[in-house]
């Protein structure tokens, strides 16, 4: 049987100020419709049934992983959580591990979560072809054919010899796997039929996989080998070396083939990429916003706040604006949006990450103000979802229900608080706040006091 | 005794979105302290005293000019209000008719309110000489010697033929006033010393004007010589037809003299002036802002907003960022800001208009948030200040003191409302919001109602 792995722990922190660390790339709708993940889910169910699909995320992202998989009866048990990230090896290698206890033959199909993909048939037989390949014990790999010297991929290079096997499936045995190379060795691959781009796709048979990573990685193998189930992976995790599976195995493996992805593939690696993906107005712009233009050409504009971007005379650039940070760069440099976030980390702010509207269990919530002595929020509470009971020492709440009806436990018992009504909630005082109805509760918060920061909370049950 | 007219009219479109039609640019602070108006009445200043100094303006900016000349001690009666901008030569002519009837033998000086000057010591030399000249009954101009081709200023041509009278004062004879050159033209006038440019800085005797005025535009003169107090020029304003100083009286007259402004002076027109006004950094980018660069030459960022900009690889561009709405813009394009601003009057929208802090008598407000239903704002007022007895028939009000001390009139009576406390007013009840206290009161307001526009208010005498 067939399963899938679906890499979706990453960051995507090229793709900032929309991807926070706590709102990662995968999870964002950049192209097409549905998130990232959400169009690899669909890709993936053309080529096997949901059961069969697996997805492995950070731990921190569950929440947001559930609600965006709510639709596709993915089995809850198909989705594997890192405690922490560590890179590709050991999460493929988790993942085949558990899903060889199902099924000791089992064929993995490995897709990132942040690829566009236009030609979901040519994709499916791309599949087919790979999988055949997979199940006569070769680690495939999906080759890209380059359409540019482009220096932002790993290259493959193959031998073109062929072999009776490579004539009748279209596949090439590898030579070697390249790091991102020099503007001018790129442009010596691009000439090279030899030479494929890196796309991050695998297909191999679990069992062959492990075997690989005995021989290679065989620290990581004893460590995978201790986990039985998803209970296990905690005690293990945290000793596991991050490693690529590039590096650790594609480098070194004399059983890898390629096959041709011929398909029309984009990396969505950073905010240039969206620009060979979507759609161009007359003037060569891209422009997802509340926008008034004059003769600018190769921009995209990309917004997630409310507010007005008017632009004159621009030429190549990245306009990404959310209601905290903007971003202007330079088209040629999107790759360096890296460094911003990194800068923001090492300043310790926290535009890198969070948005000012952060995703909880129960609904989400927007600071609207902060400023001396109090904070206003936008609260929306989902039907039927509840906010923990909880009590606050350094801070009042006054919360005004402007849509929905609330149903607020606090000392004084409790009690429905319809639209237009409003509460106080002092400090100190133990309190709830629930939408017990069929449809969105929204409230607004104004907290006031001397300390007004998130871990002011003390929880209880019940 | 000699007269000061500040021009204080204009709009400033090209300083959008930082300048509004209700918030111009000469009320900003864009360079040195204090705003545009400010600095040009402290230049004023020198020359002469307070008492003497004229502003004219729009009455729609009444109140925000108050509060800016607050400091100055200018008498009340010398701020000239037009019901409706009619253009310079209408608003000259009105006050050199006002100072006329205080002073038959006054000497005007007139000046625009978007001027840069940094030497006030030679800016006051050039006065001197200029008011000579004026008082042997010349009209005078202060010509910029260019310092560079620009196409941005009109220029004026002047005769290099010595007088007994030039010799001594060191002022040329106008030959022509010529507007805005094409790029050719500015070349050759940059290399010709007969050419100036215009400043729109003007001194001459009130009773010479008015003959020129009498002479070139004699329906004005008729106009104008209607009014005989401030309380007539409600009745004459609206029929009189714009028109500007340069084109009806300067570029006719045959009494015009040029005195050569001998100080560094930059006309604040749009946004690309301030790169050769303000301080760069290292990159030769003008930072106002929370910014994180790399790499970017020769960029400004001006910001009123809160949010964190951040720009790669950028080059010679403005950008400029308000709460709702951006600028992004090519420097050597700053002029076009003004078809932006025209395009958003067609079409209808308000961020040509007025900011989401809007400024009032009393203080100003915020508005944070307008969804479906609700609004929310966070209301400032001023010290012993008081907003008027109203009522709403379309929506209620929620308000929590946030900081200060609230004396609230409803149906139930008037009480004070202290820091953390809230207060409902139902939609109907007549209402008032005061500020009892010497120190600042900070409320959120949370609307609730089908209907949120400002429209929406019934006020009440007492």
């Amino acid at each position: 049987m067939n399963y899938g792995v679906i890499l979706a722990g990453g960051v995507g922190s090229r793709f900032w100020p929309f991807s926070r660390e706590l709102e990662p790339k995968q999870f964002l709708q950049v192209a097409g419709k549905g998130s990232l993940l959400q169009s690899t889910i669909i890709r993936m169910k053309e080529v096997m049934p949901a059961q069969n699909i697996y997805i492995i995320t950070n731990q921190a992202y569950l929440t947001e992983l559930l609600k965006q998989v709510k639709h596709f009866s993915l089995p809850e048990k198909n989705i594997i959580l890192e405690p922490e990230g560590k890179n590709t090896a050991p999460a493929i290698a988790l993942c085949a591990r558990l899903i060889q206890q199902r099924d000791k033959d089992a064929v993995l199909i490995v897709l990132p979560s942040d690829h566009y993909i236009k030609d979901i048939k040519k994709f499916c037989f791309a599949l087919q072809q790979a999988v055949i390949c997979a199940k006569k014990g070769f680690l495939v790999t999906l080759g890209i054919t380059p359409k540019n010297p482009s220096t932002g991929y790993g290259y493959i290079k193959v031998s073109l010899q062929p072999s009776a096997f490579s004539r009748q499936l279209n596949s090439y045995k590898v030579e070697k796997f390249l790091e991102k190379p020099s503007l001018i060795k790129a442009k010596k691959y691009f000439k090279d039929k030899r030479f494929f781009w890196n796309s991050g796709m695998f297909i191999w048979k679990a069992s062959v996989f492990m075997d690989e990573v005995k021989l290679y990685l065989p620290q990581l193998y004893r460590q995978i080998m201790l986990i039985k189930d998803t209970g296990d992976i905690i005690k293990v995790w945290h000793k596991i070396s991050p490693m690529s599976v590039d590096y650790g195995i594609m480098e070194h493996s004399g059983k890898i083939v390629l096959v041709p992805a011929g398909f029309d593939w984009t990396d969505l690696g950073s905010w240039d990429a969206l620009n060979e993906v979507l759609t161009k107005d007359a003037k060569g712009n891209i422009v997802q916003a509340d926008s008034i233009d004059l003769d600018s050409r190769g921009i995209c504009i990309f917004s997630r706040g409310n507010r007005l971007i008017s632009t004159i005379g621009l030429k190549d650039l990245i306009i990404a604006d959310t209601p905290d940070a903007l971003l202007i760069c330079d088209r040629s440099r999107a790759q360096e949006v890296k460094k911003v976030v990194d800068q923001l980390k090492l300043s310790k702010r926290k535009e890198h990450f969070v948005h000012l509207t952060e995703k909880r269990q129960w609904g989400h919530y927007t600071v609207l103000k902060q400023a001396g002595g109090f904070k206003i929020k936008i609260i929306e509470i989902e039907p039927k979802k509840s906010l923990s009971l909880q009590r606050h020492k350094k801070r009042a709440e006054h919360w005004v229900v402007v849509s929905g009806t609330a149903r607020v436990t606090s000392p004084s018992g409790v009690r429905l608080v319809e639209s237009n009504q409003s509460v106080y909630i002092p400090r100190n005082a133990k309190h709830r706040l629930e939408n017990p109805k069929n449809s969105p509760l929204k409230i607004v918060e104004v907290q006031t006091g001397s300390y007004l920061e998130e871990d002011d909370i003390e929880r209880f049950k019940g």
